[in-house]
């Protein structure tokens, strides 16, 4: 017999196709100063929506300074002796350029073979109405949530989160809960059922080398004076061993080599490589003794995203550069500490200069360490129960290589652990153009998500304190 | 007792600097096509000028298609029994961007302290004038040349000279001559009476290093794939040994060792390498084992003139480029032969090249030889004569670590040697705002033309010769 609460919720799809569409036709890109009336658009279409829901003590949250774009609050705490949920979820949008490659205009809407397509509507506006909507079902035909919810509906997830700590930090009280539900974080892959159980934290920052004061001519100069390409060439080639491993010192200080459990839990998950690198016509290649999936899940990384110097015009000049430049971003897996990995390479730089070339290491790009959620963490195994039940498979628990500061700003300030329940799928073109978003995603999404919210009011509050680090 | 022509010539200075201001005047850049006029009027001049010289057969000679910008032919064959000279000198001029960096516009010529400033007044009008004053002594003197001269003014040397060889091959019998004499081509240091025997020749090209088939985000993507700035990076550290010797086999090929008495000569030369390098804030580094002026003039080089890849704006963007790029040039030295040196360069390229990564090498900037005059031509025993004459010195042998086509290519093509006898000097910002011609020049240029025409007028046709390749 299907849950009424779901009934309800899936009766009025449509209506919540509507709503996203309302919602994504508002251009909320945070990034762009233009844009600050569609951002004030989203967030009053959020605002009206959870006065209607009935949830209260809504409020706008800052950083001290009143700068950035506000993070929406609001909370229904129905449940005394059950268990609080930060819901979290993220109204504000990616920028939409490169506009030519739209079919279709990203901030109009449109359905299409089964898809609703628009920037934002899958990372995360689609998602967030999903939880909304079930917050909604439950309140229009129980009169109340099964457990206590507070919303946190950011507006910066796009640019950084750059607020989100000071937010955490001076709203401490208002948003103690017991766990983070995020609508945010996509589904790996359509053909499986997947729980994402972590993610790579990151680092970076900008070199500069230089040999002289200023640029040289080839013919007057060469072979007598170090080519600063040529030793930003050897710092970076030096980043690596052969077999793609990092060579600087402690760079791998507190990373646990996978375990046999953890492997055979990797190697179980169906993948195929050979179609994975047929759609980027590439080839793979990372550290040796590890799988593809064990390098991007449980490895980390040092990349050179950019790197330039002399003459990049067409045609030729005959000359020698006097600098060269560099930028590099690190990937990083649970146990290393982000200051002393990024340390570690920066010294290994240094250690590789020639005494005939000076490295000027600047454009520090903020760091976040990698969040695991607990294998035992109670709110996983909701999630956990909350699949099985609504499609009978029992979730793989993947990773993903990239960063999602949001777990582990919340872990760091607010000592709380994160299940991610989004259901985005990982290739919905969020980020990029004609972003869309599975209109049968929204009844898996509705499904699982009264299921969760049932299966966490079975849980005691106390389950989760040996949880919890403040 | 001073010779009647130079005299004479002496005692036309004013008159050189009027006309060598009216030609700086012309705009004669041959890169521009809107300077077009510019060259047309520095063509007229130097016709007009030749003319009432009483030189003969003038006329223009293009390559075989007419394109291109004509080089200035006339002869005077006035010495039957005496050497003929294919004199060199060339009226186009060097682009003058940036203009902000000019004190005054570089086609509006001033004097200041003693020197002359404008675009081309020193590479090579000055320079051609002095040599065109001292034939045109000769004859209000003496009625006539000492010996023969063909004169080779050409409008392409700025921009690589691609018409002449085509014009030497066509026009093969019209200019058949001992020895090439050249007005271009600078002296090396104001402190030094020096004669440049020789130059390094050139080859270049393009590299692409891809590894996907398109742009990759560094977390979903960090580990599992190559970075192709990682790849390059390593092609580009594979160049040199940490010696900075090239590491591609084969590329030495045919390079002779300096000889101790070319070691010994080089060694005797005043050359204060701190302050050489303290001038462009650089530390000397080259080849391990040669001395500074050995790398620059006898050894031969590998370098990387730009390279990129991947994000290179402001900030930060978390990108695996799928494609990287460099271009390299190389300096040649005598023995080499610059096509089998860029093979042996490529070859080693692909050598070093992982399995995962594709190399294409395109954009080949031509090539051409090192040269160096022999030892005991006679008219290279004819310039240090002269200098030795008009300066009380015996003028030091140097190179130049840059590149002459005509040198070459009067040798691939004529099969005749050439002798710069150029009175710029080498820090007279050709090719750089704010060029100028020392005004002092003028009188050492014009006892040293004399005396060098006297001296060739001294040997026998017969004694060039032996050195004659075709």
């Amino acid at each position: 017999m299907t849950d009424p609460v779901l009934t309800h919720a899936l009766s009025r799809q449509s209506q919540l196709i509507d709503a996203l569409k309302t919602l994504v036709a508002c251009p909320s890109i945070g990034a762009d100063p233009a844009m600050a009336q569609g951002m004030e658009d989203a967030r009053a279409l959020i605002e009206a929506r959870l006065d209607a829901m009935g949830f209260q003590n809504r409020q706008r949250l800052t950083s001290a300074d009143g700068s950035g774009q506000p993070a929406i609050f609001a909370e229904r705490i129905d449940a005394p002796g059950k268990p609080t949920m930060l819901v979290y979820a993220h109204y504000d949008v990616q920028p939409s350029d490169p506009l030519n490659k739209w079919d279709t205009p990203p901030f109009e809407p449109v359905e299409r073979d089964g898809r609703l397509y628009g920037r934002g509507v899958s990372d995360d506006k689609g998602p967030m109405l999903i939880a909304l909507d079930t917050l909604a079902a439950f309140v229009a035909v129980e009169g109340r949530l099964p457990i206590n919810v507070k919303l946190l509906i950011e507006g910066e997830e796009e640019t950084g989160s750059p607020s989100l700590p000071g937010i955490l930090e001076i709203h401490r009280d208002l948003l103690a809960a017991d766990a983070v539900l995020s609508a945010d974080g996509a589904r790996w892959r359509p053909d499986l059922v997947t729980l994402n159980i972590g993610s790579r934290g990151n680092a970076g920052f900008e070199v500069r080398v230089q040999t002289a004061g200023q640029d040289l001519h080839s013919g007057r100069y060469g072979g007598i004076v170090a080519n600063p390409l040529h030793v930003l060439s050897n710092l970076v080639a030096g980043l690596h061993d052969a077999e793609g491993r990092v060579e600087a010192p402690g760079f791998y200080d507190g990373v646990a080599e996978p375990t046999e459990a953890e492997r055979n839990e990797i190697e179980n998950i169906p993948y195929d490589e050979r179609d994975a690198f047929a759609a980027i016509a590439a080839q793979p290649f990372g550290e040796a003794n590890y799988s593809t999936l064990e390098r991007l899940w449980m490895r980390p990384t040092v990349d050179v995203n950019g790197m330039w110097g002399g003459y990049i015009g067409a045609g030729s000049k005959t000359v020698i550069p006097n600098e060269a430049f560099a930028k590099l971003t690190m990937r990083l897996v649970p146990g290393q500490d982000p200051q002393k990995a990024k340390d570690a390479v920066i010294e290994h730089l240094k250690t590789l200069l020639p005494p005939y070339a000076a490295l000027e290491v600047y454009g520090d790009r903020g760091q976040g360490g990698a969040y695991a959620v607990p294998a035992d963490h109670p709110l996983l195994g909701a999630a956990v129960s909350a699949l099985e039940y609504t499609t009978g498979q029992s979730p793989l628990k993947v990773r993903i290589g990239a960063s999602l500061p949001l777990t582990e700003i919340v872990s760091r300030v607010l000592g709380l652990d994160t299940v991610m329940f989004s259901f985005a799928l990982s290739d919905e073109n969020f980020h990029a153009p004609n972003e869309f978003f599975r209109l049968s995603s929204i009844t898996d999404g509705l499904a699982a998500w009264v299921q969760i919210l049932r299966q966490i009011a079975e849980i005691s509050p106390d389950a989760f304190a040996p949880y919890k680090k403040n």
